[in-house]
């Protein structure tokens, strides 16, 4: 047992699924479960993520070995606030967002220095969302970033990282400021551009009453992510808005590659352009 | 039996799954293939998915009922030139090709008047291709449009559309010039995009050692179309321009609809565009 008394602060898909996974590996012990809606409180309890709940956010983290914030990152300033009077000097927090610069900030800022807080973000989800969505293999499989400050406890994040890996996941420590670049490209950018699919195609040929039957699944995988929560979305983007907007830019210069080459009719270009597209699926999907 | 005697010109993965799916519903009899490769002509006869092969399109167009053709957009032309002279007065000619204004242009230009040429497009595929991706469900619960002319046998395209709800596919009638305006938006945008997506991320992280670590269900997700054959979807691109360029105008209005939202940090127009992105998935993927 890793961590015999846990508070998750936001029950939901992340939450719920890091409480299944972890008990199920018998790497925590009693769960307390922090969420606003009754439902999901009751729908925590009944899916065996949490053994108790409630809907203070304070009151689990002066029980707990381990608090694991797993908030949209637009609420984690309100969480640090409202637990940083009672945390106590051998606590341990941890998050889940999906940016880490701000996160980070915030709790350096927030949070007593006498609290352990080391940032997480595992890179795993889904379209679907919610306690009901969660299941105890959503991490299996998938890199789960640690952000650690210089002055961490070593102790604390090996800790940690041992109860990452029995979640079925791979620890992979990485600074803030790389953290949030790397994964504009490679996470953010693809769902911006998702939803602008997804919209394009519904303005130009959503209003046509035949448009399902040209809907296959080329147009399903590619706006997949289209499906995700607007207001957890919007916060990602809006907590990492320079380095989205520097990838939205180098999309645009590779978009007007495949533009002037249509545009010319240069078989060559496109499929040279093609091409190397199709090579670097290859090179990242590894 | 619909068809007693049918030729695949191309058994690839659309000719191959053709063959294998009609032949399990007993909808069509003896298969001829026609590949230029030798290892595929030897792998359709292994898999079930023709009984006789050749390399000769025209050797099987004077033998058949039938006469499924499945190239790539770019390769029909020659293709009917090769079959025109020897096609005879009951000969129904078909094709697979994913746009329809062009090919349906060089089939009134290049086969003779006697011929029955019916125009199909089954909305089916996969980034997998090649003889040895056939499978028979691959066009389960698809639309195949068929695009007819006027002066088309009525009787032959009921026939033909026995031969697709056989296959487990959905037959709808469209026309040539609708066909590629709405495939140009759900289909050519989602795999431009894709493809862009993919060089753009390989170009801004793909050099780093642990890129690898960045990448998740999402990314995966929305660059799957990109893995797709180069020469292909040249082709369709090309077949396509003026309907592609106006979808990639399209987009390209939206993104900066995005891109202001998040320069001015508004967090309620994101969260209205993310909205509007998600009710277009909702509405469209039904």
């Amino acid at each position: 047992m890793i961590y015999p008394r846990v508070g998750v602060i936001g029950t939901g898909l992340i939450g719920g699924s890091f409480a299944l996974a972890a008990k199920k590996a018998e790497a925590i012990g009693h769960v307390i479960g922090v969420a606003r809606s009754e439902a999901t409180r009751q729908k925590a309890l009944e899916i065996g993520a949490a053994d108790e709940v409630t809907a203070d956010p304070a009151e689990v983290v002066a029980k707990a070995d381990l608090v694991y914030v797993a908030v949209p990152v637009g609420a984690m300033q309100s969480i640090f606030s409202r637990i940083s009077d009672v945390a106590g000097s051998d606590t341990v927090i941890t998050d889940a967002g999906s940016t880490k610069v701000q996160v980070m900030a915030a709790a350096r800022k927030l949070l007593p220095d006498h609290v352990t807080f080391i940032g997480g973000h595992p890179l795993a989800g889904s379209e679907k969302v919610g306690i009901q969505a969660a299941r105890a293999d959503l991490f299996a499989g998938c890199t789960y970033f640690l952000v650690a400050d210089e002055e961490n406890d070593r102790d604390e994040l090996a800790r940690l990282m041992e109860l990452i890996q029995a979640l079925g996941a791979e620890p992979v420590l990485t600074d803030a400021e790389r953290h949030d670049r790397m994964v504009a490209a490679t996470s953010h950018l693809p769902h911006l551009l998702s939803a602008v699919l997804s919209t394009t195609v519904g303005t130009m040929v959503g209003g046509e009453p035949d448009a399902a039957d040209f809907i296959g699944s080329g147009f399903r995988d590619t706006t997949r992510l289209a499906a995700g929560l607007p207001e957890l979305w919007r916060d990602i983007f809006l907590t990492n808005d320079q380095n989205l907007a520097r990838t939205m830019a180098a999309f645009v210069r590779q978009l007007q590659q495949f533009g002037y080459a249509l545009r010319n009719k240069n078989h060559d270009q496109l499929e040279q352009l093609l091409n190397e597209a199709r090579q670097w699926r290859q090179e990242l999907d590894k």
